[in-house]
Parts: structure tokens; sequence; C-alpha cells
């Protein structure tokens, strides 16, 4: 069966326009339509949003769970984010096999996305980021708090991954389901998990608040670490501040409108 | 009746153009003229500079007294502040209310400008930032200190609103009148305010020294941290000493000219 | 006397072309020839690298003796440095006078640059700052030290100079020679000091080097309080080991010529 | 003998063209060979790379091992990386001497490259460097340490370098073969040294990993210095941990392909 589709293409230079692809599809192949599938779309500006606000480097993935089929998730294939554009997204399914990926690698951690979205329903994005504001307290036992509204999330609690005692020696990467799954366990109902010697994890309903959240664990990771060094006493957002806060869907969303202008210049 | 105004339509490419609006305006609406009204020029400016010099990010606003009706203040339409043009720009009333609104969205938190303009009739412009900054000291019990001239009005104190104390459990956001009073007492007579678990308010006698004082407040917040860390004694900019220094009404005069000329590039 | 002159005006676009003056110049008036004087050249650009920068903000000024006239020397009129061009240089004499003002403005703190002038037959350069990395330093008791080679003229040891103690009350600024006397006084035979809730002035024996020392006294700074933070016992430069690195004149030869190109893009 | 021989010349604003040179050549002269020489083109970006990310400034230096003859290496004349073109790359041997000089001139320090090349054969590209954020901890008795997967390298331990316990009182320079050798031998098997009052060395088995470990030492040296400020238990990269991500080649691939891009625009 040939199945023609077209993708939207947005390049660098802010030009944008379609390409045709004619390959021959697997049943129950991606549920994304065509040219102007809007979560391709946000998946797109989110690779480039994080690159842009330096939560990624050249490392580094952003996903978003299908919305036809739950059971998927979109990733881009193995590449700097900053690069990303829509022919770049792969589907994948839990087990981290991408469904149609032709010539195109896979990012050896995608275990980290698959094993979050099985045991996490609630959860539509992932971010896996090595932002160097967060390393000193993946590696550190002072626990990250909450400073301001605008990371009022950071109060529910960010445990830490520590691979050596979840798998033993390792190279520190998620290679694996089974590195996932404990990954996963770690995270709990958490929105975000800082890995030892990595990195972190970030986790939302939507791709709009799991780049907020991204950018603003970093904002409030160096926050933190400034009142620590105040050596004063440091009056945190409480618990309960926070749910109140965090009831808001819409927190980044003008945020998110001006972030998308920007990486679209 | 009809009213026919025009608006000076400043645009990020810097291009300027004219735009009519013929929309019928109620008795008593903004007191602003024409295109070129200085006041409009200066708080459009006055949001991109603050977006540029990295005060504000997407949240945060800028407002500015209104010359002909003191009762009123102008403050853009809830948006990113780096986008703001003059054809977003509302007048507000000092309960909060839109003059003009048509089908612009106000910011949530306009009640920290207009319950600041009602308790300070020497107060001409206000901004509310989130910079990371100025969040270590808005959490800690470490006072701010003018750590040099440039900032010499830190040294009239800078007291801290906790909207707990204040109001009990809130998201932390200033969403009406009594929580922006309680803002207003905590804020007194002085220049700026930090808010535990949000930022702060700025205050000045025009919109070139808001922004100055917010702008120079962010290098202060850093400067300390970093004497602080030092561990040696600091000798901070005295009370005398800045109140001499901020008799010159005109002291950012010289940084306004140069932030303007950029942001109109 | 009608006295025809040509200016070289560097435009912040990168071109380059001739304005004509026929201006009436009193006798003994400006040193300095035609549209090509590379003093007045380096002068320009000098202004422009520290504030590409960081070092100066729109506050701040670089000057350089006249080589013509010993006891004259160059600086801008009162204005951003990141603005000035050929034109805005005005000459002044070691009173603070302008030789040839017309309509342009004088910075107020000129006498720094007079007295020191004055003070140090070696000095050439001059350059006037609120770097804020240096303010930390200027506030504390904490002495700076040499971190490394690039900034070796720091172990020649660098005062700190408290108005207050020369003056008593003040607003902080260097208004006229008796201040600059001070100044100067402190600064002694070193090639910079801090000023106490200020700032800090840098001299050299040439531009390049003045410019070279300024931007690496603000890294120098950055380091210093870094390895500060670290908590270990730290190793300085010592003395001996500067003089011999500080024994060759061109030092920041290949960081200026490199500065040079990227400011005149 | 007359050889001709074509160059690449890499500009600045990304256009690539060709240029002829005529000169006579010695016997045994460069083995390199036509406009397209891969090793040559991956070192101007380097240069250009290392510039972008701050890791050098108008100073350091990065070579690579020549792969025709490994008793030779190549490396920019005298000028800031950020300006190197391949028009600018000489060859020399093993104790310093350029073997085509013709007017251009020597960086002063290239015993630092030449020396390591003698005693280390596993090494075939090596970067000096004065990264501000490794001064503190090359002053400093805090060894350094790492902190995440991206500098795995660190774990195999960072000695440092002091010239003056090597050779008693010098301007911190290394001037000659005698220092480079000190140099080198502090060094030994390990991936990088620290240098007291100066900067770093690091090296590695090609361009890409030099460059990359030189960027993520940066990295690493920040967020160590945070995690000590932080006052907390810091838990480490092990060792063994580090020799399994370290058997990754290609461990900044993906990064290199991304830098490359960026430089070339």
């Amino acid at each position: 069966m040939t199945n023609r589709r077209q993708f939207l293409i947005a390049c660098s230079s802010g030009i944008v326009f379609l390409a045709q692809s004619t390959s021959a599809l697997p049943q129950g192949g991606p549920a994304r339509g065509g040219a102007s599938d809007p979560l391709i779309e946000d998946l797109v500006a989110g690779n480039r949003i994080l690159a842009m606000e330096g939560v990624l480097d050249a490392m580094g993935h952003i996903s978003v769970r299908s919305t036809a089929r739950p059971d998927r998730f979109l990733l881009a294939r193995s590449m700097a984010p900053e690069l990303v554009t829509a022919a770049d997204i792969l589907e994948y399914d839990l087990d981290g096999n991408a469904v149609d990926a032709r010539d195109r690698t896979s990012y050896l951690e995608r275990f980290i996305h698959s094993e979050i979205y099985r045991a996490r329903p609630d959860v539509r994005a992932v971010v896996h980021c090595h932002t160097a504001s967060l390393i000193p307290f993946a590696d550190s036992d002072v626990p990250m708090r909450a400073m301001y509204h605008m990371a009022a999330f950071v109060a529910e609690g960010v445990p830490v991954f520590d691979i050596r005692k979840a798998a033993g020696l390792t190279d520190l990467l998620v290679r694996d389901a089974n590195l996932g799954k404990a990954l996963a366990k770690t995270l709990g109902p958490k929105p975000a998990a800082l890995m030892r010697g990595h990195g972190a994890v970030v986790v939302a309903a939507s791709i709009p608040n799991v780049v907020g959240r991204s950018i603003y664990l970093d904002v409030n990771a160096k926050a933190q670490a400034q009142a620590i060094a105040l050596g004063g006493k440091i009056t945190y957002v409480e618990a309960d501040e926070a749910k109140l806060r965090m009831s808001d869907a819409g927190e980044y969303a003008r945020a998110w409108d001006l972030w998308k202008r920007k990486v679209a210049r």
C-alpha cells in the first residue's frame, strides 16, 4: 500500500515549505496527519526553544505522547535538538521501537521516554536534559526547593535517580528498558527527577508545560544556589501554595507564545 | 460618537507607521493624544528595554501614570513585554479597570500598579518583575544593601512582602485590590520591595528612572551576593551618600538614551 | 582664522566617511591632525571594545594622553562609550578644561583623568569603569590578587579609594580636581585602583594595554571570587613572576587586533 | 624546485575559495595535500568552535598530529583562533620548528604541543587554553572531579603543573622545550592538566574529542564550583563508570556536527 503524506519542513531560515513522501507505511503506522500537524509543529518548536534557552546543548531530547494513539510517542531521530525539523520526527511504541525508522537512527536513551509514558498515563510530554545548573544538585544531597511561583512545581519534590544504586556499574546512560523502568520508578508521581552524574528528566501534560518547567527548573536551580550562598534563612514556596499555583494549566502559555515567535525568526 | 484616532505602531523591525482607529470611545476616554505621544513611546521602549536587559522575560510589566489624568495609568494588554507596541497600551483607573479594553485582555496582576499609584502620589512609573537575581533575596532574611552609586536608591531599604503573612494561603499572585493594597503597604515610601516566592516591584518618578532602577537593582543583587561570598567585611553605600546621589533626577538619562537607541534598531 | 579640518567618522554600520569642519579654532588648539589620526581611531575603538566586552555599560570612559602635547588628553564628550565616534572626541588640559568644546558637554568626572595624567607622567591611557565584577572587591576588605598571567599586573597591588575617608560626605562622584587628586594619591604608582561604592580606575602606557588590563581585571575578579568560594588554599601569581611577565609591552597586542576587527564589523 | 599547491580558504563569511601558492618547498615538506584536506578543515573549525564557545579568547591554540608524518603536527601561525583560516596553518616538527614558515610567525608556546606529541604517542590533538572557569582550580589545592558523563574523562584525574616548582622563577610562559617537557611530565598519561597561574592543556585522540573535552571541562569546572558552594555531600562520577563511558570514541560526534555547522554559518 502506498500512503502519500506531506511533511511540514521548518527550516532554520524560517522559510516553510512542503515535502512529499510516498513511502509504503506498515499497518498501524503513524497517526499524525498532513503537513500542518500542530503536535509535530510544537515538538519541533520545543526542540529549538530548549536549545535557544540553553536547557539543551547538542545532547538531550524532548518527546510528546501521540494524541491518536496514547501507546505511541513522537521523538526526533538521533541529532542535535537545535537542528530538528518535522521530517526528523519518528514515532515510537512503548518498547522504544521506532514504527517507521527507515534510515533514520534513534536516540540511545529513548527508553527514558518509553518507560515514563508507560508508567505515567497523566504524562503527555517528556524532556531529558543535561542542563549545567542542575548537575550540582544531581550530584549533591542538598534537595531542590521551589524558589518562586514560576517554578512552583519544584515544591512537589525532585527525587534523585542514582543509576549505580539501581543497576550497579554502568556507563551512566539509560540504554535499555530496565534502566528506563528504574528511572520511572524513582520519578514516581513527581514532575521532575535529577539523574546523578548525568542530568534530569522533566514531565508535564503538554509540550508548552514541559518546556516551561525545563526552563524554569534551570532558573530555579541557579536562584536556589545563590540563596544558599547568601548564608541566611530561606523561606521556600510551600507545597500548598504551589498546588494552588499549579492548578493553572496554562501557566506557561504567554511564555510559550513568545518562545515560538523567537525560534520562528 | 465616533472618535477618529491615530496610533503610533513601533514594529520590531524598527519601522514606524500610522494606523487609524475609528472605534466609538466612551466619555472620559484615554487622555493620550495622537500618533506621537512621547509617554506611550517611552512605555513601549521601557517594555522592550527591560526584556533586552533580561530584567523581564515573558512575564512582568511596566506602567506609567497618565500625565493628563493622574488617577489613570497606562499598561500593556496581557502579553510578553518584548512584543509590546503602542497599539497594545491600555489605560486603567485606580480600581484596575481598563477604560477602553475592547477585545484586549488585562494582566491578572494589574492591581500591583493601581494600588501603588493610589497610595503613592509621588510615583509616576512602576515595574513588576521576576528577575532571577532578586529571588534569592526575596526568599532570604539577608537584606539588600546598596553596593554602588548606580544603585544608590537601594540604600533607602528594600522591604520584603510575604503574601502569606498578609493574606494567608494564596497562589502567590496579586489577584485583587486587597492584595495590591497589602503590597503597597509593605512598600511604604521606599523605591522598591521584594516579593517572597515571586519577584519585586520597583517605583520611580519617571519611566527612565524606573527602568534604570530595575536594571541596576539586578546588577546590585549579583554584586552583593558576590561580595558576601568573598567572606570579608563589606562597606555598603551609606544612606546619606545615597540621598545626595539620588538628588540627581536625571541619573539614568545617558543610559536611557543608549537603551532606547538599542531597542529601536 | 579659519582652520579647515577633517574628521574620521566611524559609524556603527561600519561605514567610514569624512566630514568637514570649518570652525575657527583658538591658538594652541588640538594637536591632532587630519582624518586618519591613529590615536583618535584607537580611542574610538577602545570605547567600543570596552562596551562590547561589558567592561563599560552606558557609563564610564577611556582617555589617552596627547602625543603632541603631553599636558593634554583626549576624551569623548559626555555620552555612552558604545556610540562614540571621532567627532565626539574632545581635548582637555590638565585642569579638566575642554580646549574646544563648542556645544559638546563634558563628563562630570573628567578630573579622574586630568589628575592622574598630572601625577603620573608614565601613564598614557586611563579607563574609569563600574564593571559589576569589581564592585564586590571595591566594597570588601578582601584584596584583589593576580590569578593568572593575563592579569599579571594585579600582582602590583590594587589599592581601594574610599572617597569618604578622603573627603567626607559626598555623592560618591569625583566632581572636582581635589577629589581627582585624592584618587590619584591612592592610586600611587599602581596600575589600577578600586573605588568604594563606585568602580575602578585602570592606567597603562597605551590604549591597547589599558583596554587589555580593564578586560582582564574583570576576568581576574570573577576567577578570584570563584577560587575563594572553592574553599581551598590558593597560590596567586607572585610579584616577581608578574614583573617578568609585564616586561612584555605588547602583551595584549594579539587581543587588541581581534577586538578592533570585531568592533569594526 | 617549484611546487604548485592549493590551499582551502575558509572565510569568516562562510564563502570558500581556492588560493594558489607557488612557493618553493624544501624536501620533506608538509604532507598535507590539496584544497580539501579534512584534517586542516577540522583544525580550522576547531579554532573557531573553541572561540565561539568561549574556551579560547584571543589567546590559546589547538593543534593536530599529522596523519602522514606522526613526527609532525599542524598549528596556526601566531594569531587569534577566531580568525584562523586554512592558509594560516603551519606544520611543525617535534622540536617546535616550523617546516615552512615563510613570513608567518609562530606561537611562543608551541613547545606545549611539540613535547606532548613527543611524550604521548596516543595523543593526536592538543588544546592549550586560559578558560576563566579553570583558573580557580589551577590556583587552588581543590582537585577537579568529574560531575557528569559529558566530562567523564575528568575522573582520570587532572594534575596541576606549577611552573615555579618545575623551573623556578619564570614569566609563567612555556617558552622552550625544557618547560614543555616539564609540563608533559606533569600531564603524564592523563587527558588534561591545569597550569598554575596560567590555564590548562587538554589532549585526545582526535580533533572532535579534544574540542569536546575542552568545552565540557569548562562546564564541569563551573558545575563543580557550584556543587561545592551548595555545602552538601557530593557524589562524583567514579573512575570505573568513567572508563566505561569513555570507551565510546565518538562521544562528542553529535556535538561536533552541530558546532561545525554553527561556525560555518
